[in-house]
C-alpha cells in the first residue's frame, strides 16, 4: 500500500509540476488574464481539461503557487547575502541586497526563463500583488535588509524613502523584463549578463536613494 | 453642398473622437490585446460593429492615433519648457524637461486619466513600440533635450547612459501608472499632486544620472 502510495504522490507531484511550468510560461507570454486553466491543463499535457482546478483550484493559488517556488529560492540567495553584509554601514552594500538575489535566481534558472515577466505582472496587478506579495514581505531576511537600508539613510524623510522604495522596485523589476524579453526573442542585449545588468542596477539605486530631497513647498 | 459635407466632416470627427476616448479606457483597463474593435465599436455607442476598422483600420493604427492626440500635446508642453532651459548647465534642469511635460498633461487631462496605463503597455510591447515610439523620439524638443542632458553628463561612459536612459523611461512610466491607478481606484495617494510626483522623480533621477560608474571586470 504505501509503495502504491508513493507512486501516486509522485504522479501528482509530476502533474503539479507540469502544470506550474506550463502556466508560468503561459502567463509570461500572453499575460495572466488572457490564459484559461483550460490552455494550461493542454499545454501541460493533462488530458483532463479540469486538472489545474483539481490541483490548485482558482487561478490565484495557482499564481500564488508559481510565486512560491521562487520565493523560497531567491530567500535562499538572500539569507546567505544578508548574512555576509550585517554590520555593514554601506548603503550599496543593502541596495546589492535587494537586487542580487533576483538576477542570481535568474542566471540560475538558465535561458529562457519567464519568471520576469510572469513577477512583473504581480507587481502590476493589485489583486495579484495582494494575494503574493504581502507574505514575501514577511520574510525574516527582508526585515534584516530594510533595516540595514535604512540605517544608511538616517536624514531621508519616510515619505520620500517610501517613494524611493517603490521606484527601486519597479526599477529592477522592469530591467529584469527587458533582460528576460531579450534573451527570449534574440535581441541585442543591454548587459552581457545578468551580473552586469546587477552592478548597473545597483549603482543607479545608490544613486537614487542618495539623491538630495528638494524643498517642498 | 459644402454645408452638407461639413456637417457630414463633423459626424466623422465625433465619431473618430468616441472610438478613440472608448479605446483607450478599453485599453488602459483591460489590455490593448483583450479588447476586440466589436467591444470599442459599441463602448463608442456606434450601432455599426464595424466602425473601428472604417475609420482605423488595424488595432497598430488606433493605438497610434491614440497615442499621437497625447503626444502632440505632450511636445507642446516640452518646447515650451525645453526653450526656457536651452543654456543650461544643470543636469537637474533637463531632467525636469524629461519629467515634467508628461505629468503636467496628466495633470491637464483631469481625473480619471487613462494615458499613463495606456502608454505603459505601448513601451511594455516590442510590436506597439515600434509602431509608436521612433516616431515620437524624432521630435526636435527632445533631441534639444537629450543633448542637453548629455552635456551635463561628459564623463558617463555611452552604454551605462543609454542603461540609464532606459531606467529612466520605465521609472517615469511606472509612477505615473502608479498614481493613474491609485487615483482611478479611490486609492491612498503617495503623492498630493502630479507636479509633487514629478519633483520626487526629478530629484531621483537626478541621483540616479549621477551615480558614480563602478569598474566592471
Amino acid at each position: 500500500m504505501s509503495g502504491r502510495g508513493g507512486v501516486r504522490q509522485e504522479k501528482v507531484a509530476a502533474t503539479r509540476e507540469a502544470i506550474l511550468a506550463a502556466a508560468e510560461q503561459l502567463f509570461a507570454e500572453h499575460g495572466v488574464y488572457n490564459i484559461s486553466n483550460r490552455q494550461i491543463s493542454n499545454a501541460a499535457g493533462q488530458g483532463n481539461t479540469a486538472a489545474v482546478n483539481y490541483h490548485f483550484g482558482g487561478k490565484t493559488d495557482l499564481v500564488r503557487a508559481i510565486a512560491a517556488r521562487h520565493t523560497e529560492q531567491i530567500e535562499r540567495i538572500r539569507v546567505r547575502q544578508v548574512a555576509r553584509t550585517e554590520g555593514s554601514g554601506e548603503l550599496r552594500d543593502w541596495v546589492a541586497c535587494m537586487v542580487r538575489p533576483l538576477t542570481e535566481h535568474l542566471e540560475a534558472l538558465g535561458s529562457p526563463t519567464w519568471y520576469a515577466r510572469f513577477n512583473a505582472q504581480v507587481f502590476a496587478d493589485p489583486a495579484l500583488y495582494d494575494a503574493v506579495v504581502p507574505e514575501t514581505m514577511a520574510s525574516p531576511s527582508l526585515r534584516v535588509l530594510l533595516d540595514g537600508l535604512n540605517a544608511c539613510l538616517p536624514g531621508l524623510p519616510a515619505d520620500v524613502k517610501a517613494d524611493r522604495g517603490v521606484m527601486a522596485r519597479h526599477l529592477i523589476v522592469q530591467m529584469c523584463v527587458e533582460r528576460e524579453r531579450a534573451l527570449a526573442d534574440n535581441a541585442p542585449l543591454a548587459h552581457p549578463t545578468w551580473s552586469a545588468l546587477a552592478s548597473g542596477l545597483i549603482d543607479a539605486l545608490t544613486g537614487l536613494w542618495n539623491a538630495p530631497v528638494s524643498p517642498r513647498p
